[in-house]
């Protein structure tokens, strides 16, 4: 498979965050466009975020396509103009029946702004594995706020950055309505002051998630670089420092070696980290399952058949309660009739990514309710 | 993402023809060994096959690992010896706690055969989209059959190649019970005539399949490398010929440019084309499913909301039956909570590997059944 970053439509959110450290490392020009809101059915829902630089190269994607060379066009006048601004693009055709397409025809609210250091707290926050909520002004009728004025909600409070802090006021009443509605939601909200009205971005961010992989065998390799290019970080764990080469697992982030009973201790961020047990050892499965189950992950799933786990769970010392099981994954993987090594890694990162966005992972045709994770709020 | 072919974990059952093509071409030594047997639950199913080089590098996998070194002295002995061998991998172990893991820990029967021109037909049926089915001795007590002793029953009729054939009362036996069964599963069968035993490997082969993806955006993009990755051919058909360029889509295997009334034209093999509709555009998706549901192709996705679809289909000439949207999948994809391009390719290419193996895309979790998707004849 050919696959180069250079493809902007192959970045993860990951890969746009590296594309974001970098530039703001080497201190180069570069311009973030980020979704606001969509009108409509889009191809990308709001916080959709693509890296531009002054030669057109991007990182990330904020269309299917249709309106690349719009967003770079609009991209470099901003950086030759140096201030945060919102743009619509407005591709609803007057003849219905092209106005029902994807995306490229719907109203797209898109913010760019020069990548300056006010989004370093925000990427420090999530290096720590920690959520942060980024509230920008997109739209101001107050003399006081400009488009790109920001404030940085992190689990220790309010930040500023190098920009323009939100009045106080809108802070509060955005916290407050968030509160109210336990959103998790990312998207836009008017808030009414004395000065005027005021539009924020809300941008809800988690940490870039990591799976644990355990086991050391050929097996790990196709798990390991579909959950790469699906925008995990990969920690290939093996019970033997044999196997713990990290020439066998080119895609992982980290490969290293531990006795089963501490695999938990491996575990830095466990509410963004999904364990998968392979190591095709019964006694080695069961200690790792033992000691994550210890620890807040979300996920762990177990390779093999029905009649594996159901013996490893009754030979176990502790007894496993609801809590547990609903975490466990025993088969791990979506029903996709896989066989060989890359179908099961399919399987896998399908049914991670699944759990991880909080859906089923069967199939949208035979089900109701919105295709994306994410509603806008406001 | 690092992918290699010399990984021979990363290979597909398009990647083991390919390098079985290329041998043969080549005229170059190589040992095929392909799982005929599996006593409790193996990590790979009946029909896995590698195809390994006197250099011990190899293609595929037929274990998650452990056999490896196994397998390939085991190939290297068959390589000076010259003749098909069935083998025995007994990976039980006496402590029950150990005998309970996966594949490797099981009782695996491998055949072992040099690659020569006796698996030519059965590859030159598939290159023709033609399923198969490959009968091969693998043990027998009769004095005039030898294992490796093969004939190829297409859909022509029985086919002999330069290896001895099976004595016809063998052959119309598997046949009836083939036939009475309606077994589609590849696995062993085994004979009793006047001369002796005869176990046959019975291996069902069907034809690479092809994923159509008609559009042109760059959406198409991840879509296309996650497919073929999974081991689909990928057409990719714009309705634009200035989007139809090869470098825009580098995994495709064919790029071209149609008018949609003509898309089900370049429906090569319909029984295994999976069809997805990305065009982003209403009445270029609209013509184009108009006219796949004139050929017999089993998956026509069509990317995009329900309501787009709804209407779509109100405005049709035709009336969509029962029959037509069984094979409709729209939104297509499984419910992944995909976002970016590359989450929405792995819901799109897993739910197509589904419903390729008959399978719901769930979470295994939450089904009952097997997870493979062949079960053994017997």
């Amino acid at each position: 498979m050919t696959y180069s970053p250079a493809q902007p439509w192959n970045a993860t959110s990951r890969d746009v965050r590296r594309s974001m450290r970098r530039h703001l490392r080497e201190e180069s020009t570069a311009i973030v466009a980020t979704v606001v809101s969509v009108d409509g059915s889009g191809y990308r829902r709001p916080g959709a975020r693509t890296v531009v630089e002054p030669t057109g190269e991007s990182t990330g994607a904020v269309t299917a396509g249709c309106l690349k060379e719009s967003v770079i066009d609009a991209a470099r006048k901003i950086v030759a103009d140096g201030e945060p601004q919102l743009r619509t693009f407005d591709l609803q055709d007057d003849d219905d029946a092209w106005g029902l397409g994807l995306g490229c025809n719907g109203v797209i609210d898109i913010l760019f702004e020069p990548l300056d250091a006010s989004f370093r707290p925000a990427l420090d926050e999530l290096r720590e594995n920690l959520p942060v909520t980024v509230l920008t002004a997109v739209e101001s009728t107050a003399s006081t706020v400009s488009a790109g004025d920001r404030t940085v909600l992190t689990s220790d409070g309010w930040s500023s950055t190098e920009r323009n802090s939100l009045p106080e006021p809108v802070v509060t009443s955005i916290e407050n309505r968030l509160d109210a509605t336990a959103s998790k939601a990312t998207g836009s909200l008017s808030v009414t002051t004395n000065a005027g009205t005021i539009r924020v971005f809300v941008n809800r961010l988690t940490p870039t998630p990591t799976l644990l992989l355990f086991g050391g065998q050929e097996d790990v390799n196709p798990v390991t670089s579909l959950a790469s290019r699906a925008g995990f970080r990969v920690h290939v764990v093996t019970a033997r420092s044999g196997h713990a080469d990290a020439d066998r697992f080119p895609d992982a982030t980290d490969v290293s070696s531990i006795r089963p009973p501490q695999l938990g201790d491996l575990v830095e961020a466990p509410s963004s980290t999904f364990a998968v047990l392979m190591s095709h050892n019964f006694i080695d499965d069961q200690l790792a399952l033992d000691s994550l189950l210890e620890t807040a992950v979300p996920y762990i799933g177990v390779m093999g058949p029905r009649k594996r786990f159901r013996e490893l769970r009754e030979s176990m010392d502790r007894t496993l309660d609801t809590a547990d099981l609903d975490r466990i994954a025993a088969p791990c993987g979506l029903a996709l009739g896989s066989d060989s090594p890359t179908e099961i890694g399919f399987s896998i990162v399908s049914e991670v990514l699944a759990v991880h966005n909080d859906r089923s992972g069967g199939r949208l045709t035979e089900l109701e309710g919105p295709i994306h994770n994410r509603s806008e709020i406001g």
